[in-house]
């Protein structure tokens, strides 16, 4: 039994700051959680500036090698971002015996074998609470709270900034560009925003919720993934009051009769549905095991203390084995390496569908765009026109049809014959109902 | 480190028999997760019936102590409810050294000082998940997920009963008893329901969850607790209407600027608001921390299987922790008994209320009703008449009413008085709002 655990703080940006804030106020309870005293002997930031929160006995340098293998220190807290030094810090952490928790989602998302191999080889624990949804303890309630259980589905709304934004244009009716400038002025999407509207952010959390469901690393790249930049208020607003639907960009990963899939889109949501009411910079995932049926945990996705509060959370369950001297005997993330894996097709999944064709209002187009979609055996429920389009000034009519359930290949084949009628100005939007 | 953890199921009905269904399922899988073989040494039923799942390994008892001072086991899974044997049952297994898995609300909530202080006192672990909220993961969230937050307020919907009769008076329109008899028919309501229905269930689920958070024991006697008997179909109407609410049952435990208040009662809930979508069986379960700000955790309340994923995960934890020897050398529940706490009373919280008074329809009823409202300095945002109420040929005509936020004090004396008036011919429904 250890009765002091020391910590090497790589990273001391707004969550790095805050980890050491929630550190110091609630000293007391975490020591009495740990077991045993928690010591940070280094805080290793990016520049020399001077860091708050410090004082004389935490060690600060620019240099993280100097901190990473310090023979003190037991466990590695990585909240640099990025891969590099990142990958190089979290190696050289397991190589020299340190146990690490990390925030860090691209690059655990794009080198989880690396990591978790290594992890595994040294005998050291890789925590990351952090990576995905922020203060939503979802990593922990997959991983060891659902373990009685074969989880065969994930649907989550996994990034902030995303959410933010739609929410936005249909609470206030705003464009996209208008809804993201609000995100910016807030502090909810960077001044780069493509990682988070490409869906780029949300298919590495989901791959890394997959990749520990799965017990094998499925990567981003095998995460089908579109943005939501293509939507306009237009859409918004009728599937609002058309289908009474919200639209939200969620993150999937399915174990279907054709195997498994990985998908980030836009989504309709009905407004009965438990994620309808998931609102603004708030995330929600919804777990699928065999027992529990349907378990959904919902918060703050990001932000300075929510992510804090879920380092800490790592900090605590990971510095207790330290200090028990367990650490390690038993791997935090179970690999199931050997076990063949099935995936589906995107083109294989059936839902329903919103298409949006702007079509010239010319006699006969609508005989004609029926007349595709019946040809590839996709049933319509619905076909509207939008009474507020004209005011636009906008070329073409906008005519909007909600398909039943259909099969993805049918529909993409649909979309493709209607986007070559000449009489379509611009392409097709096409996004799935939950 | 020991290679097999010996366990006693004590209890084999619904939950028993599923968590032994599961530890056979997932075996391979939850083993790893222990780190040791993991054996059922011992089943203990109340009747002799021959159990389903048991092989010839398991030992099948209806003597409890048999199983419980059996110097082989190593862990004691009580799932018997009620208070007794099973107080007996527990407190025997810690003296004798064996650590607790229990499902039992009723048994902690009104014996958590004796169970707590016994479990300290022989370094062992009482682990409790499903006894509130299923296969909702809320305790362990709580308890460690959110370390490093202080949690102020805890509010949940957290009996599926009631949830259940208030969403199906909702949706179909059902009068309370005809509500009622659809939970029993479906399985989820008890032949003598009245534990459900006046909130007793929910305040024990809360006086669990205080408990913990607070690190005192907070008494189901200490709950405010108003059940849902009172409400009708004509209240669930109005309220979707009228004011674009649902009705829950809600548990709340909060922190105000005057103390501590912990309460369960019928609430008026936004549409807009993530509970609203919690319907039937559900429970949800919002908490609130300094640094997380809210958490909400959604899943099934109850039930065979998810009730037994909640055991099975209490069990992974605790046998992993027996298996490397390390079990009991940190209690699992931080006791703060040494801090003081205030206590706040119902009649001091402010909030908007619902107020249904039935009255002849007298001239001059109204004003005498606001004017005592008015002298109260209760303030009024809308009054209604039930257009559709005439017709059931009721006594007198409703009178709906909702507050500004109000005293609950003030409101209250409002009520008594407006009871008092000749031409108020039964008791007033008042309902509070969220």
């Amino acid at each position: 039994m250890k009765n002091q655990v020391n910590l090497a703080l790589m990273g001391f940006g707004v969550v790095g700051s805050g980890t050491l804030q929630l550190l110091r106020q609630h000293k007391r309870n975490i020591e009495s959680r740990v077991g045993a005293r928690l010591n940070v002997l280094w805080v290793c930031s990016r520049t020399k500036k001077k860091a708050p929160y410090l004082n004389r006995d935490i060690g600060q340098t620019t240099n993280w090698r100097k901190a990473v293998t310090d023979p003190r220190v037991d466990c590695v807290v990585e909240l640099f971002g990025g891969i590099q030094p990142a990958l190089s810090l979290v190696t050289t952490a397991l190589k020299t015996g340190k146990h690490v928790v990390t925030a860090n989602k691209a690059l655990l998302s794009k080198h989880w074998d690396v990591i978790m191999a290594l992890a595994h080889k040294h005998m050291r624990l890789v925590y990351f609470e952090a990576s995905v949804g922020g203060g939503v303890p979802v990593v922990q309630a997959l991983n060891e709270g659902l373990a009685g259980n074969r989880v065969f589905k994930i649907i989550g709304i996994l990034n902030g900034t995303t959410n933010f934004i739609l929410t936005q244009m249909e609470d206030r009716a705003l464009s996209f560009d208008e809804a993201l400038e609000e995100a910016k002025k807030r502090g909810f999407a960077e001044a780069d925003p493509s990682f988070d509207i490409e869906g780029i952010d949300a298919a590495q959390k989901v791959s890394i919720l997959s990749s520990l469901a799965i017990g094998q690393w499925i990567k981003p790249s095998q995460v089908h993934c579109e943005g939501i930049t293509h939507i306009q208020a237009q859409d918004i607003r009728l599937i609002r009051h058309l289908f009474k639907c919200h639209v939200k960009l969620l993150a999937i990963a399915e174990k279907r009769s054709t195997g498994w899939i990985f998908r980030v889109h836009p989504t309709l949501i009905p407004e009965s549905h438990p994620f309808a009411n998931v609102r603004n910079e708030y995330n929600a995932i919804s777990l699928y095991g065999n027992a529990v049926d349907d378990v959904m945990i919902y918060g703050k996705g990001a932000g300075r203390l929510p992510t804090s509060s879920a380092v800490i959370s790592d900090i605590i369950f990971l510095c207790r084995q330290i200090a028990m001297g367990t650490a390690g005997q038993l791997p935090y993330v179970t690999s199931l390496n050997g076990e063949r894996l099935h995936f589906s097709k995107l083109s294989q999944i059936r839902c329903r569908y919103y298409l949006r064709v702007r079509s010239l209002d010319h006699p006969g187009v609508l005989s004609k765009i029926t007349g595709i979609l019946g040809e590839h055996h996709v049933s319509i429920d619905s076909i509207h026109q939008d009474a507020q389009d004209k005011q636009n000034g906008n070329k073409g009519v906008p005519i909007i049809l909600l398909t039943h359930e259909n099969l993805e290949a049918n529909v993409q084949a649909s979309v493709r014959a209607i986007d070559r009628l000449p009489s379509t100005v611009s392409k097709t939007v096409l996004l799935r109902m939950l």
